[in-house]
């Protein structure tokens, strides 16, 4: 074996749009605005998938680390745009359990997690899970949302996460859809049950 | 934001084992005691949690990808061996989904997939999952497999998954009872619904 690290770089345009800022945004409405902004760049910048994620402090509302799908780019199946996000922000806040002993942190996602990304959310810390796209939204363009318990959005609560679909659902959708209009890749599509 | 990469390294231990070696195991048996192995090490080297991952080519048993627990000592709940195998898998192999137009891998797993190692499966591309101990045996210690499906076994056969469990498990229960004897961390206990 050769001896390697995995790297995972976030696009040169997300470092353009975040980086020397503190970036705060009460509202939770804003929050989810922006996180649709990071799937739709993702698309017009050919870097990913369409999707994105985004990791705030939940009281104040600082951005406290941003994801977007990068699978094909970045080169593994576990860059899912929330993964990429949960895994930046507990880089950033030096936390591997994001809200342990501290300030409560909500995750933001352009479309509902697959079931790999809702397996990661219990370990990640959040307390608060905030979703645009139903997963059928993604589906219904080709993506597979995966084995994922039917009743996942319960399965969270007992966790202690609160959960919050279709924030602006549409806004996501179409962001989807553009994707798909553009002959996006729609990758795993093998796996899919349909 | 401050521009960070998140990066992901082995420990110095895994490397001494591996690098500048072609690592052939042709024995199914011979691939999990070298899983367990890493699990065993980890814990000896306080390197993480009691948990190792090896990812092989499924003819030839060429070790493809090496993983252990790394969520502590690398700072993101993302790191659960099987995790960090399929990582450094699909790095070295320079594809994200490993089996798609070649050959076939294997995943070995010292203790059977949590909800988010589970839901990673698909999309990696592995076609064999083997495992050591199970699920119970990591929650006995404290650990907490997540919210699974609980015939998440069939719903990776359908999706062309084979799966094999207790291979080994006495071995492996071993490493995790010999972690939980020399008071080794569990984390993520808070979110344990027992």
């Amino acid at each position: 074996m050769e001896r390697v690290s995995v790297n995972l770089e976030l696009p040169q345009w997300l470092w353009e749009m975040t980086e020397g800022k503190d970036i705060f945004l009460p509202e939770i409405e804003d929050r989810m605005k922006f996180t649709i902004e990071l799937s739709s760049l993702n698309v017009k910048y050919r870097t990913g998938g369409p999707f994105g994620a985004a990791v705030f402090e939940s009281e104040t509302g600082q951005l406290a680390g941003a994801g977007v799908n990068m699978v094909v780019t970045g080169g593994s199946s576990v860059f899912h745009a929330e993964m990429t996000a949960i895994m930046f922000a507990q880089k950033n806040t030096r936390k591997f359990e994001l809200s342990n002993g501290g300030n409560s942190y909500d995750l933001f996602a352009s479309t509902e997690p697959c079931a790999m990304c809702f397996g990661a959310m219990p370990w990640s810390g959040i307390k608060r899970l905030f979703c645009a796209a139903k997963g059928e939204d993604a589906e219904r363009i080709g993506f597979d949302e995966g084995p994922k318990l039917p009743d996942w959005e319960e399965h969270l609560r007992k966790r202690g996460i609160e959960v919050y679909t279709s924030i602006l659902r549409n806004e996501a959708t179409a962001v989807l859809n553009a994707y798909k209009n553009t002959g996006g890749v729609i990758y795993n599509s093998d796996f899919s049950l349909k």
